[in-house]
């Protein structure tokens, strides 16, 4: 086993094993992977091996086309839309895809999640965006590679950053986030849950909440993100 | 008490360990059986006791006609379910009740569960079959016994294979489900829990929500369960 | 302190104990009596005492007519409604008061939870009943003790047999449960939560739900409590 | 660092602690206070640092025009809301921030939180307060200080007393608790949270729940605050 990659298999392994802490995983409904950018490789997690049997070094090294580098174990069977979107947007370092309860639903629903308060704007001034469904043909395909494809178009026919949004819902599917970090990552996927339910909560108590207003939007979204950003709790 | 059973009361005993610890049971409001083929036997969690106080020794055998052959306790008051199960299903070996909260509100609907995600397809190409209360002669009948030949019956009305569908609702009651081993069986209700709380969610966010379409149904279901699968997160 | 009261204050401090531990209080929003018949006195948690603070010999003594006979602390705020109901209803010897979340809100609506499903029926064969709230008279006066004869009275309008039903919703308040020991009273009111959360779901997922049929309650009520019962899961 | 703020310094690294055993806080999404009075600061959550990570001396000590005066960390975003709040409610010792799931969701709808039962009237006489999300010039200016204002206004309107109701949401945002010490003010916003999950499960069971009746509302009340109050379970 190479020790090249020793940094980003830890990585990965410690961001793994962040799921099952903050509840975001059953069983192995999820994986995270940490990208080496000058390798142009990331570790991912082992497929359908359980979280407390994992190790730095059962993570898996793929290259950005898919190939498997370096390791013994299959790699997760989401791996290609890890490669698609480190391929492709090149200031990412780190994918979580898990199964979470209120982010799962929201997918399943096929709806994007409205930006209803301060909790979401803190972290993105847009609702979340939920990809449609792909078609019969690209599913029939190479599914986990179109998968990839689908979330870099529905961010482009929404005209959508990645570096401003660092997560989405594939329709009928469940969540994907991203982030510099693969820990930021995992947090971008915890955040998704909690926003996820508070809106569902939301729409539950008052069917007619409004969108939160522009203004606050930007505020909030500019005291964490903007040139002057201060924010911390 | 007989050492030949060694093997099943060992598995039975681990697999209802696994309850509580996923939050599938309130006390001891489930139970957990593993079948040895060869003696057409089934160890079974003993009727009323505590999870803490349950030890492999405990876990009674009982035969595919719903006879005790060894141990000191009564089995559970659900025995003569798993025995019709194992004794017309000849594939399973393990079986499991609860009364998970989920899946046992969307039994008291009476309705199947709806496939809206992948989560879903990844174990069942179906909606959960819910069989509905049996009839009011059956229930007068021996009651448990006649629970299971109203989940067969259900499966053979609905024209569904026990092995590719390894749960049930019973309709006003609880889920059952079952798989090659016990712990696989355990595995499903955990999955159908999950699978029931986020269908329930899905109709909250959207009362409109679509089923799956058939060809993402297809797609998960293959890649786990097909000849060439490759599925595991 | 006297001695004659160790094991009923030793049974309520156990049983009280069980209460966070089952998830059914928030802070000191909960308390467990026991009774001793030939005494004619019951122990009960002190006022206002965190449950990791408690212990056998700061339960508190009171007679049936709520008189403190032996202890340093204040009594529960809620003693006079055990009080009343251990005067009047002579085989039992546990009660259990909580603001547990499910059972509390249905309180709050002024509804008995419908009987949907076998979880309910295996322990009462009618709705949970909710008895109103008290008149304003009532409530002026010696309140807590009121709540007393508001329990009794809405078990006597509806017909109820307090060794048949084990708890009761008081409306716009919380639940009250009860049993022949402190600790069947705790098991009484972790019961009723689950049943509460799953009356909610089934019919918040089937607005149409049936209530469950009389076969079925029947049989489920004399598996469990019948001159033949065998229940045990 | 200075030795003269020991004391609230310990307040506030120890009622800050309680939010993530309270289950009210992911991450750093939360912040509690203490003030001394007599030296016009107050210590507070630093910005940013996991409360894994926290400790007394990391809490910096702010005055009431939101000055640092002590402590090498950034004080909490929310700093000054504190600051507006203690500089004009001379009786509260302690503020609490959080975006606890169920009460920033109401704070989400807009809506006051109606008073459905006693364990909200044993807390507070009124509808939990929601303070309308503020105009968008106070949003562009000092946002933070502009919040604390908004607070006070919507006290002042309703014509609420900052001493009987110890808690408020903030449109869109979500809730703050006080009270006369930091454990006060942290035991509100459990309180809350609690609350806000009743109320909105009775919302679902019953549209047409009445309110709390006045005489319940204030028998409660006073039993726990009024001159003669008993109250503690």
């Amino acid at each position: 086993m190479s020790k090249k990659y020793h940094d980003i298999r830890e990585s990965a392994y410690e961001a793994n094993m962040q799921l099952p802490k903050l509840g975001l995983v059953l069983f192995t409904f999820g994986n995270v992977s940490a990208a080496d950018r000058e390798e142009r490789v990331f570790a991912i997690k082992p497929s359908g091996v359980p979280y407390e049997k994992l190790s730095p070094k059962k993570m898996v090294i793929v290259d950005f086309d898919g190939n498997i580098i370096d390791g013994d174990l299959r790699p997760s069977s989401d791996t290609k839309t890890h490669a698609v979107l480190y391929k492709h947007w090149e200031n990412i370092n780190g994918i979580v895809h898990t199964h979470s309860t209120y982010a799962t639903a929201w997918a399943q629903t096929q709806r994007d999640i409205p930006i209803f308060g301060t909790t979401h704007a803190d972290h993105l001034t847009v609702d979340v965006p939920c990809a449609p469904p792909m078609d019969d043909e690209m599913i029939k395909g190479d599914y986990e590679y179109e998968t990839g494809f689908q979330i870099m178009n529905c961010f482009k026919e929404k005209g959508l950053s990645y570096e401003d949004v660092e997560m989405v819902l594939v329709g009928n599917h469940a969540p994907f986030t991203w982030g510099k970090t693969a820990d930021k990552a995992v947090y971008n996927s915890a955040v998704l849950e909690s926003v996820a339910q508070m809106a569902y909560l939301t729409e539950q108590i008052n069917p007619s909440a409004p969108r939160l207003k522009d203004a606050l939007i930007k505020k909030h979204f500019e005291r964490k993100h903007g040139p002057n950003s201060y924010y911390g709790q």
